[in-house]
């Protein structure tokens, strides 16, 4: 039955790629996904499948019920666009719309697993157990669609899910995965340092935002060094520093900003805590006030030990498959995260790198390789089929 | 003598103001001043006293020649204004140039000095000595017009110089002067950060240019706590610390910039000095490039001991002059401190409070008290009718 | 075969004891252990085992040689004391020896490996390949036995090597192990920072160690929490700041020295390096001169995967061996590090808590449970055994 | 009358050279005076001048009465030593007392003012006014002996004080001093930063003193150069900091000390109040403990300006001065500042630098040109004869 998957998909191969290029000229930004909401759904209804919308926002949800008994699988696929502006040249399929663009592969992600759900419904009578086909708005914009999606049950009945990101810095053929932490919790903040301006040549009276917000920036930095466990891996960076003022102005305010990345919950608590103990301790020490907000991003993406080793092992036998990588975490965030908290299940990188040059996801001219919707609707659809063994 | 001065100073009050708010409402930024020059120099022509312009710039001088044998005494006053909008309300004499305005009082020095030297014309066939009357250009604006005045021959042949400026912060009817340091060497600097940015997630694949940044202001304090001699004045303020960029995002550069205030040319060069070596020092610790720019401004006033006593015992002889007081030195900078470096002479400050609202210099609602030029002009008349005794 | 060598072991348990006892009441420190090694060697002679002596200074390495083909197997045990005086209360087996003591459990190590040798000696007309028992000196103390003993060839033709820690916080009855890093670089510094002192009231005629010292350690908090890779560990820590003066009198040195610790070599060399340069630059912002002196320990501990993979799976058959953990790893050091830059194998933690009071290792009343040595024996004599399938 | 004095005293100089050695081969620490005290009564006693003593602890005080009425003039000299070794070579008057020396020339002053008092006894019949002659103990250790001499009622009925400091590395024939202040407040201070230690290998546990005390020592140099005028003095030193340990221990405890020069209470307090506050808050930031002790020594000397300019003007006529400079502060500290707190006076220098090596006053081979105390005495004399005037 596996092996019939893979044949229709290597079929359905031509359509995964039209699908793809057509939803890549037609982005539309988080949480604004109508469109693409609808040309989801009615594609599950050409089909005759089951399908919701509107869930939890702007999500689908497609649900395939094989004939035999056994457990209900999910596969998830988000589909919302960047607010970035396609610099690509030279290909066909370039987006159409002004300053949005699908610059992270959700157009792929969403092309794989509507393929791959019209060959899991073409096959439903010789299945076993249930498919849940989740298609997720608003990945790339907190507070994210898995969430809502998860609040307006989603996951219902559901034994485990599977989720793959087309990865346009790995190489084709590859597919990375790990037990454990797999993508960061990406947390951010904002300080505003409120000092006492005056003139540069009358230091004593002024409160000096600039000397106070250097000393915070100098007193984070034990955050990492000294008070997270070695062992744990964090990151405080602060990405700007803004006191404009007239070469003889000793600054009123200072204005910083920047990120936090960790990978378990309680190394974020403590970042979160302490910084805060940090910008309060030294304003108090320098007699100034301090606005601070901490805002938080996803938690991390947590592969569960046991669907991870079961996916490893699928995808080892997986055809055009070549490597199985046991890869390091990524620093970035995935609202996929939140399927994780709550049932078992793992998330794997697809290697998805184009054979001329290569752009990171988010930057304006990033493509990647089509092939590897492929490798990925093979590895999740096995993954899904061979569970109930 | 000295009376008939006092008495003919007060009879030509009017005129005084009525100079003063003709000038007022035609105000000419630093280095553009070619109307106040001509309205000066013609001003001297009617008067039929010798009168030279054009002298290193807009600079006008006048001689008046008294009929006895005496020393050569030069009185100076800055005629430019300031690229400020005037921002007074209910005076008839409001700018009429939009965005400039005389918001430091040289509209008041020039009408001091041109009625004193109108009577010190008229006096001339009882006067010992010779009266170099200086109306300098571009006070306000390094390198000023004092240096290439002094570079035209201004002060050849001159045995003493003395100088004041209206100051509305301090009391009607007092006069301050110190000897040594009165007023500062103001200088200021740009610094650039140069490291290298990249993902806030990602820190060792970049410098990190706030980081840096920080670390440079902190290692900057030392400078003045423990470098500079504690029985000498420095200030050393960053008053800008810019870098921009998505929360995201470690900064790629830090632009910082700042002024640097000191009464000795030794201590000035060593804060100059320091500076860069902190920044060196603290850019190499950090891998990171930099670019620094010192940008000298004028160099202290120092008020020669001799002169200054001299013109204490005048001043408090002169009526309407309530206090002389001996005055902590002012942070700000002058290029009467060029003159000071040639010849001995005296710079000091007569109070110009007004009645109403006080506004610092530079504000755009400054004015002065008008009567306050009558005991400028006295103190400065009746200290270059004495110098021959 | 196993059966039998667990039978064995169990029956020389108390042999095991007896040794054990005998070397901790005789203990001797690094590169002193010659009546140690005197007594390894007689024990194997008195067998009619193949035994050298004085292999890289006092190591002493016997081989058994097996009837049948089959692979090189190495064990290690080392048998160096510590200068610790020995406070253990009621126990018959107290250090003799003034000021020194088997603090860590390599008395055990020692017992467990002779013992394993005898039996492997008796069996081996039934035994395939060759064992070679590494009885290695010094390892307490850098630059250690290890090396100098691979020097002397102990590792020649060796297929494999396996190690064992007694490990007094780790339950009795658990093996730890892990794939990759499982102990640390524990390298150490000394950094005189040399400045001019001179009087507390006159800072600007000193260079002030005290100010440039307290730089340095916050211009070095930024190595680990900006320069090492997030998903790498590394730990500095500044342990001793020492500048003694009176309270007015301004430092005219301080001395620094500290710990460093990594798992990978590229991380430990850039630790070394940007140390260096935070130092020099920091040093060259204030004028000051220094002396860094960087001092190497062993190298990290890095277990072979598929080593570590096959004793994890032999433990899980020991008898009394209740769990096998996947740990993390541990901060302190080890020479074992120098066999595995050589050729493959692992280093694993056998669990040996005490029933009572828990002292850490070098703890002057540290003890183990000596039935842990029978874990140990039995584990490392199944991974031999079985290494050649 | 000023011209007999001065004969008289220029007669009597042998015996103030051998009172001088007498004392200074006899050296009494602080508060233990009790032989010196005995030595000064018995000379007032000789005379038949009244003379008390156990003023305030070891004080003595003398009162001259003259025959006519007058103002009452005081003047005072100190007449303790320091805990020093005399490490002078080459002088028959080297102190014969272990460990302790008049390094600081109050052997010099006492001599002096016995002399003067003799001189102004056999003059009395002449006399205006009243002479009080102060001999004050403990100069040199906190709380000092002038405030308890002032409260056991001293300066009663007194309307002037003189003093003056022979000084070592003052040109012999100048006299130092000036209008305001002259010496500055000496306060020190003690701090305690109380971390938790642990094992260098795992700063997580631990709140580590050795970056917390750094963070301190920068943050306090911000005091001096944001938050004192610029136009005030003010130094604050951290002279000492000890974490001693062992190199892979993290410091549970950092021990820092230091002092605080100023010249104005205001500026004092502040830096009493600021220290705190940049103490307290840095450990709020690190979740430290401290404990803060800002000893506070003498005030500030400040002259009052009447009776300086008076001074100044007499010693300009006294025969053997060849200069009156109008000196800088001293950073060094003095309790004749509480006699000034009460009462109008002046404190001066007497340049007493000896011909051949100089050394600075507290140091083992300190030593001054004796003739210096007779121009000390013709100076006081003079200012308390002329007084009345």
């Amino acid at each position: 039955m596996i092996e019939q998957l893979y044949r229709d998909l290597d079929a359905a191969y031509p359509e995964m790629v039209e699908i793809r290029r057509h939803l890549h000229m037609n982005p539309e930004p988080s949480f604004q996904e109508t469109k693409t909401a609808r040309y989801i759904r009615q594609y599950y209804e050409q089909l005759g499948a089951a399908v919701e919308h509107g869930v939890g926002g702007n999500g689908v949800v497609a649900r395939i019920q094989g004939a035999k008994p056994g457990k209900t699988v999910a596969l998830r696929a988000d589909f919302d666009a960047l607010p970035i502006q396609d610099q690509k040249e030279n290909v066909p399929y370039k987006s159409t719309v002004d300053g949005v663009m699908h610059a992270c592969g959700h157009d792929g992600h969403t092309a794989t697993l509507l393929v791959l759900g019209k060959i899991l419904h073409n096959m439903r009578n010789e299945l076993e157990g249930t498919y849940v086909l989740i298609h997720q708005h608003a990945e790339e914009l907190v507070p994210g669609g898995a969430k809502s999606m998860i609040e307006a049950g989603v996951l219902e009945g559901v034994d485990v899910i599977f989720g793959t990101h087309l990865w346009s810095t790995t190489p084709y053929g590859r597919i990375d995965l790990r037990v454990g932490p797999i993508m960061a919790a990406a947390d951010s903040f904002e300080l505003k340092v409120q000092g006492r301006g005056g003139h540069g040549a009358s230091p004593h009276e002024t409160i000096d935002a600039v000397v106070i917000g250097s000393q915070i920036v100098s007193n984070l930095q034990p955050l990492v060094s000294r008070r997270v466990d070695p062992l744990e891996s964090a990151v405080l960076s602060v990405g700007s520093f803004v006191a404009q003022n007239p070469f003889n102005i000793i600054a009123d305010q200072a204005v910083l900003s920047g990120t936090v990345r960790s990978f378990k919950e309680d190394v974020r608590s403590l970042m979160e805590t302490e910084m805060e103990r940090v910008i309060e301790g030294t304003s108090m020490a320098n007699n100034s006030r301090y606005e601070f907000n901490f805002k938080r991003g996803y938690p991390p993406v947590v592969n569960h030990e046991k669907e991870t080793h079961y996916v490893k092992g699928i995808a080892q036998t997986v055809p055009g498959v070549a490597e199985v990588y046991n890869c390091p975490p990524q620093m970035g965030g995935e609202d996929f995260a939140y399927y994780l908290e709550e049932i078992p299940g793992t998330f794997f990188f697809t290697g998805a790198m184009p054979d001329g040059d290569v752009y990171p996801h988010h930057h304006p001219k990033f493509d990647f390789k089509e092939e590897a919707m492929l490798l990925a609707a093979k590895t999740l659809g096995a993954a899904a089929l061979n569970f109930h063994k």
